[in-house]
């Protein structure tokens, strides 16, 4: 077995760790933010960790109504330009901590007086030593060159930041994830067998909206780096914009479908995609009985109901095990196709950039 | 030929009218922006249109050092969020001004009490009425759905919002370009022969940074629509991080390669492809002379000298003409392959999303 699906059976414990280490300092922050709010929030992160910002520049705009950006550490590195970062909240994401670039970002932030906070897999890292508040993601050593418990330990810790600041976050849902992810991981030998149908596949398109956009790009990147499948990565509506075009019949467009406002928008891709008689895999559950009910859509299907608790809508929780079922076919398919998910030709764990 | 060839072919001039039309506008404008400067700036746009606004958050941050974002629409159309732009800046960049998420967005800011700006090829659209100020980019009507002379117009329309900013752009710099991206299009049946190449290329990679960033995005997104070509766009610091796993021997590797800051990370990236056995095609200047000089790499060479006027690097106004030969290049791809970049399948030249 790869160390990749190992780590990916892992996640329910680590993110029950991650919760119950990190609740007490979540509610410091969020008596830190009560007393004062920032103006923007900007994200700065790369490669996966840059998946997971892309995810809280949708919760935390969604949820705290605060604007949000993600940070280009070029302008920095390479421009060598000063930003007025004032009034923002900096958050910089790293598995490792070490990533220079977007430490540098951190840096110039506290510079010009922003309040900072890091996101890492690493206590001792340099992240954590140079960001003024850290949310530790307690995902254990990760082997595996491709990413995956610490990607879902970073969208926990950023449901935990939205929660910090003053979003209707539930932690009473968040401590159900763990759980509604091990109802994710049942679903392995199913993959398996659904994976293989893929062995041959060189290109595919990965369609998400909204709170599940940054799972497109995540579940490409594990395709494109474990499988070496050519996967590009677009909303439903950018897809539309043009790259819809390059769809010939058989191309396989993988989409994330739960239940809730994203739903009307990605059922009328898959009928598109259809239309052009190329095929669909989707990630669902299910809450979504349409999406379920539709004979011509071959689906994935998260047999844990989201339950619905609080008054916020149910769709907030699902990318955390919405992404669970692409990791495992990514590294099921990669099994497949006779390759080592863990070392990836031309790719080490840590990457410097500049 | 190709209404897109065609419509290629008029930027000079459309570059021109743009200028002298809008240059007195501008000026109104910079003196509004002398007494009141906005916190951060939010750039709205879908497909090509949102391609410039990528271009926007580079080089406004760079140039002005406010903190720029772009805006994902579905917060608003799709979660109904009420985010806080009171102090912002928020500009819609829309070819046909018709689209209605990218207005939705200026709505929702205007109702924040933001100022609003519209960048649009239609005086009279939905947009230019809704917006507080309208830079208006005269390319004429676009009749190819491949949008090509609203994409220089709305870069050129950037560096004028730079410029009103108080940024450190030159007019008279500007004022330069349409004579340098008319030696660009000289270089066009020296592009139609060197296209041939790729006539039976099924997947690609297009890699630029910085202020080329938004250029591999276009590249991109041209041979997506008009040649149906899978391909994919990074820049050279994210694609190190994972997707160069997918490169193999013989895959084209597409780059923008601009003397000046992002040259080194451009010519690590061409040594890395090729240590891959992967070939590369670049778009540079003879300025570069260290790139006209690499043996192994195939290029296109714009042959005016972008000049040296200005305190400001020359590499800021780089991405005008490096665009020009990657949209030949996609017109004469789609003629090869036998295509109609005018009309792609699946795609009209107004598109509606929600």
């Amino acid at each position: 077995m790869s160390k990749m699906l190992d780590e990916i059976r892992q996640q329910p414990a680590a993110l029950d760790k991650t919760l119950r280490s990190e609740s007490k300092g979540i509610e410091a922050l969020r008596a830190r933010f009560a007393t004062r709010r920032p103006s923007f929030i900007i994200l700065a992160a790369r490669g996966t960790s840059d998946n997971a910002a892309q995810f809280g520049r949708y919760l935390l705009e969604i949820a705290t109504g605060i604007p949000v950006s993600l940070a280009a550490p070029s302008i920095f590195t390479l421009y060598g330009a000063r930003v007025d970062y004032k009034d923002a909240l900096v958050v910089a994401i790293s598995q490792s901590g070490e990533s220079t670039d977007t430490n540098l970002v951190l840096e110039r932030a506290k510079e010009c007086g922003a309040m900072t906070i890091g996101v890492t897999n690493e206590a001792s890292s340099a992240l954590a030593k140079l960001a003024d508040h850290v949310i530790l993601v307690r995902a254990g050593g990760e082997k595996s060159v491709a990413a995956t418990k610490t990607y879902t330990g970073q969208l926990l810790a950023i449901y935990l930041l939205a929660y910090a600041l003053g979003a209707p976050v539930s932690l009473e849902e968040l401590r159900a994830m763990p759980a509604v992810v091990e109802g994710a991981l049942s679903l392995e030998s199913e993959i398996r067998e659904k994976a293989s149908r893929y062995r041959f596949m060189e290109n595919a398109v990965v369609v998400g909206r909204g709170l599940n956009y940054a799972n497109a790009f995540e579940w490409a990147l594990k395709m494109m780096e474990t499988c070496y499948v050519v996967a590009e990565r677009f909303s439903s509506a950018d897809f539309l914009h043009g790259p819809i075009a390059m769809v010939e019949q058989s191309f396989p467009v993988f989409l994330f479908a739960p239940a809730g406002v994203t739903w009307p928008s990605i059922r009328e891709m898959i009928a598109r995609v259809h239309s052009l008689h190329a095929e669909t895999l989707i990630i669902t559950d299910q809450s979504n009985r349409e999406a379920t009910g539709l004979e011509t859509t071959r689906s994935i299907t998260i047999p844990t109901k989201l339950h619905r608790k609080s008054a916020v809508p149910e769709e907030l929780y699902t990318p955390l095990p919405y992404i669970v079922p692409a990791q495992i076919f990514a590294a099921c398919l990669a099994a497949e196709k006779g390759l080592n998910p863990d070392q990836p030709r031309a790719l080490e764990k840590v990457t410097r950039t500049l």
